[in-house]
């Protein structure tokens, strides 16, 4: 990659986040704001224009020569137009035109939050070096994106690598996506925290019923706890020795706040890929955390921004 | 695609295909035998070189720039081995070296037989003109190949779009390969008709205890035919909803012995898409029967080399 200048934005339904990033991926100019998530369509906007105003009041401004756009999703890229689950003002809201506008008309790249956090860990993280490769968060909810061929693959919508809404127990518990048994709907954090609780988990004195609480006790040896983490574990298997059967990846990549639980995820995970990931061509499948810290979606934004230049530039030449 | 001509080999635990096939996929020579699958591994080898031989007496055979291999799996294409399930001689074994050797030092391409259908029904049949597509063989097993962004995705090791094997029922039945609830456990010809008879269906009086026949049951509204095939085609439609989650296809083809049973299995199949494919960007997902006959495998082999020497072609101009 060329040592250009690029923006990033890394929309989410909590934050907007903005940077010039080079080429090397380093973060030079930062700019944030809250998301108005419950607003209208204009006035989310309207925050986007915020953050890209402060970034262009940098004497860097005018070196950058794209805007990379990670988004919530789900996106469409082909149509330049998103519809975060987590933001109701916008469905089929044209941001990649709104966003060119408002950034002087800077070609724009668009992709789904999880193509952004894949695009980052294969040019920075875990997954450098890869050419084949998933890279997941697994928090909230369960997202990914995928590495094939040693490129990026978004999919034409930007949406490729959505693990967590395929479904790995088709007569299992309704997801709010409409299907069963997704891997989210058994996976996330909320989901573990829930089925420990249901299970009979009751937490401490601090009355603290999330996900890292469940980890907590599960590294404490509780078995109810370790039990709702062996679940996840089971899900997260079956989905990436599935990802793996179909595309041929040998590298899994996990970030998000589940998988700071460390080895009570990853244990079991490791475990229960040896039950699923069972034919010759997946079974040497590595699964390691996450590299990228809390910047990999603005890192992501610009990688894909820069790739598609570099793409333009090669078309051209 | 250009009009060289190419030489193609399907390799199967019943026979051995091969063919010289031009340009535009039209078979000009052919020559077949059984397949000695129980034989050991020279033995099969020597098969596959007296199909090579009897193509190599035709005047044409000298026109022949590459040759193609589409084999039963699993295959190993960055090794150049084959390891097919159904040939027990054959373990790791080295046909990419060998064959070149039979074939007067033709460079060789090996995929999979679910990639090589695969790139036949982009090339000719019922994907032609889709850029992200899955083609799938519903038969004694199940089988599959993926296009992506327009061309074949075979992997690095030419196994991919494996879907036979990816779990949609992570508790489900064992499978063989290993893992449980795999779409072929559930889906594939044997465990279709396994299922109906365990439910209590009985044969007419041939006692023919086939898919075929349960299928035909199934059209004469037999419940429990009708209920086998219903789980069928849940377990298809969850398999091909991952995939189109995983990767944005926008039609899957679906050939194969049991896709023979027509509406019986296709009708059950839409409507169970539309159960498991519901995130915007994959609930457009098309399903279509197949239209490449038996020489499929074939076909898709020539496609494999032609591709690889158009590459080939376009990296050194």
């Amino acid at each position: 990659m060329h040592t250009d200048l690029v923006a990033a934005l890394d929309i989410g339904g909590t934050k907007i986040a903005g940077a010039l990033v080079d080429g090397r991926g380093t973060i030079l100019v930062r700019a944030q704001c809250a998301t108005p998530a419950q607003e209208d369509g204009d006035t989310v906007m309207g925050a986007v224009e915020e953050v890209l105003g402060r970034l262009a009041r940098s004497p860097l401004w005018e070196r950058a020569t794209a805007l990379g756009i990670g988004s919530a999703g789900p996106v469409d890229a082909s149509a330049g137009t998103v519809s975060p689950v987590n933001v109701p003002g916008w469905r089929d809201y044209p941001l990649v035109e709104r966003a060119r506008a408002a950034a002087g008309g800077l070609p724009v790249e668009l992709i789904g939050d999880g193509v952004a956090i894949t695009a980052a860990e294969h040019w920075q993280g875990a997954a450098r070096g890869h050419d084949d490769a998933l890279c997941m968060v697994v928090s909230t909810g369960v997202g990914g994106g995928l590495v094939l061929g040693g490129r990026l693959h978004p999919g034409p919508t930007g949406n490729a690598g959505h693990i967590g809404h395929i479904s790995v127990d088709l007569d299992g518990d309704a997801c709010p996506c409409g299907a069963r048994g997704c891997v989210e709907r058994i996976a996330s954090g909320p989901n573990i925290a829930r089925r420990a609780v249901e299970m009979g988990w009751r937490p401490g004195p601090d009355g603290d019923t999330s996900a890292a609480a469940v980890a907590a006790a599960a590294r404490a040896g509780d078995p109810v706890a370790l039990a709702s983490f062996e679940l996840a574990a089971r899900a997260l298997a079956a989905g990436i020795a599935a990802t793996a059967t179909l595309v041929e990846i040998d590298i899994a990549v996990i970030g998000g706040g589940v998988a700071k639980a460390g080895e009570v995820l990853f244990a079991p995970l490791r475990r229960a890929l040896r039950d699923y990931a069972t034919l010759s061509f997946v079974r040497d499948l590595e699964v390691v955390p996450a590299r990228m810290g809390t910047d990999a979606g603005l890192v992501g934004a610009a990688a894909a921004a820069l790739a598609r230049q570099a793409d333009t530039a090669a078309a051209v030449s």
